[in-house]
């Protein structure tokens, strides 16, 4: 008979004797002292149970089947796991990640990777885990521009630099490689491997913007969420984030200290009162959500002089966004806008389903803006195309490569996006997915009050100035 | 009669009655309820002392005097710090960022800068915080050579990349900027500011070395420790940081999982038993340091073929590290390896002031590497020539401009190193200083025995290799 077998058929049957029941099945050992940790516990091998156990940890798996679920315990003082067997019925909140006490009796385990296990008569969720992200370093080096809008620094070296187009050097890396304008694309590969991540890194864009909103150098916060397909879900969780920073903020004394309006206010700030508008604004109920096709009509429709005429396929400039805000939000509340066109965005957005009342051959991307008032532009986020074809369709559609090529000095004819690599994640197993990237010294900027992003950074970098 | 005179006066004579006696010179006020946090505390202005009050929190700042430290605690409820007037024989260990607990009673205070404060009878330090390093982030793209070593990578914009050497483009920074080497001259800066410094930030150099030692865009642990001439002291925190490192591991559980030797090791890593000896030697007493030129005389003496003649004045070879780590580390112990050339390091290093028996024209510099077994340099760190005189000179010897000038256009004789802000840093104010500089990534390998330092990031980046 196989040692699982007990196991299995504990789980095909409620009726069925289990030989996890909670009065032991074991004789009992009695020892003077028990250890407390995992790493101990591994290594005390009774061949009698041994009660009154207790131990604290973190959940590192998790099994559940009908009766037990079998969760996996660590506490970084072994890299073994130690196996808790606990009731279906005390199992809730039993999550990756979460921190748990258990008490319970070390038994002598049938299963087949471990000696003994833990028979838990009680398990306490000390510290719950949920929608648990994994922060992630991603390159700052990449030979991918992922916005595609030839906004990249590129890298060469001393020797690249001085020679000439007739005596080209041969490139430092055999490619093509810039300063990355977005973690994304890597975000993508480690959420295939890792679920949902993050990262904070430093992204650089070439813009020739000279703005208090502009940085050459700067921090994105990005995430990326695998296995869904709901950008609803994507726009909740940027949503639920923003709150959470400013109502944990506007609940503590500093936010009361920071606007109290008998203190001095540094005339590099913006007055108390404006910044107290934009805390209790990202903490409206529900933030507006429209499209950029209702955008554009509400722009059209709109008597206001714009430099730039709205129309529906074009982008929308800062006057049309402002206008939106104070519109939509009441020049208050932030606001989503929501599948703009697929002409005007970057190649990895997956296509919209919906014609949104347009022809389809106006086709949308599933993606979004979030926009704030005054500042604009905060954030931006979309599905990516995970469907090979329909990806491989889109890079064509935009003169992109789509075939993947490790001779770089092959192939020619069409510039070599080194996006094969990328395209390869579609190939094997790609699950739905969407995420968001968000100015990180924008943020900051709005909701301190600092008038300038240039003063977020001990050493800011923009158009024409990086001096040291 | 200033309102601070009392205090001045308790500092200046142990016999003069101070306000500050623990037999509370104030009416007693009673409450139902006492704050626990600074905000709620600053919040109760009793006419009277309340007494029993019990705080938990960090030491922001401490101002010792004779018979009392004026101790500011903070805890993040409010902006403002909370007043705590300590008696020196309760003040032991009160150093800024300490986690403590104080008991005492909340008094008016006489003190111009808050109404009330805490009369301490009791104070525990729960979490000590001694030598206490801030953590910075410091910019990628720079337009400061540190290295000089002509190993950059130089950021260009597409058109600036596509313009020829006849009708060159207009510089995006308006001057040549390159992705960060080192974050050293930044760090010094901001050790101005704020004290000890430290920051792991990715780094890049251009070096055509494709082997298991070498990344393009690697992790850098740097720290910089202002106020000190002492090299021994940069030394004694690099060792007793990696010893504490390594003790730490060696002795946890992990340790004797990761290092089984009945347990199958991937062959991409090393045998356990090389990786049990690196960490007993980074373990042992005392590290031997001797200066380079030490190392030349045993190197000169040495009956081995190295390929490079060993000689004074010429930089250490792989192999002729190799040899010093197995002739004085015993192929076991780290060795620091001090005092090398000027003339073959960085401008910023501060010149030596023994000649070590030898003639004072060939002078030396107050540096060291760290050499370990097989991966010999892991480490390398020197005291920063703070002298503005000096460092001009080193500058001038070198080639280097030590004018500053802010419009790049100019001064185009000489080319410019926009060092002229480094220079300013020596200009008002420039304590004695020095740091360090530690290859993360080497040492993730070192402890791990991971062969190849390509494994250690995502994606890594090496010569030839930036696919991604």
């Amino acid at each position: 008979m196989s040692i699982l077998l007990p196991r299995v058929r504990g789980a095909l049957s409620r009726t069925t004797p289990s030989r996890f029941s909670l009065s032991p099945a074991f004789p009992r050992a009695s020892i003077s002292t028990i250890p407390t940790n995992v790493s101990g516990l591994l290594d005390l091998k009774p061949s009698e149970a041994v009660e009154n156990v207790k131990i604290d940890g973190y959940v590192r798996s998790v099994r559940a089947q009908k009766l037990h679920h079998f969760v996996a315990i660590g506490d970084g003082s072994s890299l073994k796991p130690l196996q808790a067997v606990v009731p279906a019925d005390q199992a809730e909140g039993l999550t990756i990640g979460a921190a748990v006490r258990l008490d319970g009796s070390w038994v002598p385990s049938q299963g087949r990777h471990q000696s003994h296990e833990l028979q838990v008569s009680r398990a306490a969720v000390l510290g719950p885990s949920d929608a648990k992200f994994i922060q992630t370093h991603t390159p700052i080096l990449t030979a991918s521009d992922c916005e595609g809008a030839g906004e990249v620094f590129h890298i060469l070296t001393e020797n690249e630099r001085r020679a000439s187009a007739a005596d080209p050097a041969r490139p430092f890396f055999r490619r093509q490689v810039y300063t990355t304008v977005s973690s994304q694309l890597h975000l993508e590969a480690l959420a295939q491997a890792l679920g949902n991540v993050w990262t904070l890194s430093p992204t650089f864009r070439a813009e020739q913007s000279d703005t208090p909103r502009h940085l050459s150098e700067f921090y994105m916060l990005e995430a990326e969420l695998s296995f869904t397909d709901s950008q609803s879900a994507v726009m909740d969780l940027l949503e639920n984030m923003l709150k959470r920073v400013v109502s944990d903020l506007a609940d503590s004394k500093v936010a009361h200290e920071l606007l109290n309006p008998f203190v001095d206010r540094s005339p590099d700030l913006a007055p108390a009162e404006q910044v107290a508008q934009r805390w209790s604004g990202l903490n409206q109920d529900k933030w507006p959500r429209i499209t950029y096709t209702e955008a554009v009509r509400l722009l059209e429709a709109a008597d206001m002089p714009f430099t730039h005429k709205p129309s529906w396929g074009k982008d929308l400039h800062t006057e049309h966004e402002k206008y939106i805000a104070i519109k939509v939000g009441k020049g208050y509340s932030p606001v989503f806008v929501t599948d703009y066109p697929r002409d005007i965005k970057p190649f990895y957005m997956k296509a919209g389903e919906t014609d949104h009342g347009i022809s389809s051959s106006r086709g949308t991307a599933e993606c979004f803006d979030l926009l704030v008032p005054e500042f604009c532009e905060i954030a931006g986020g979309s599905m990516r195309e995970h469907r090979l074809e329909n990806l491989v369709e889109s890079m064509r559609a935009r003169g992109l490569n789509p075939t993947s090529s490790e001779d770089p000095t092959k192939n020619l004819q069409q510039p070599d996006n080194n996006l094969g690599w990328y395209l390869d994640l579609r190939r094997w197993g790609c699950p739905p997915h969407g995420g968001f990237g968000l100015g990180f010294d924008r943020l900051m900027c709005y909701l301190t009050g600092v008038q300038t992003i240039h003063d977020t950074a001990a050493f800011p970098r923009w158009y024409g100035r990086c001096d040291c």
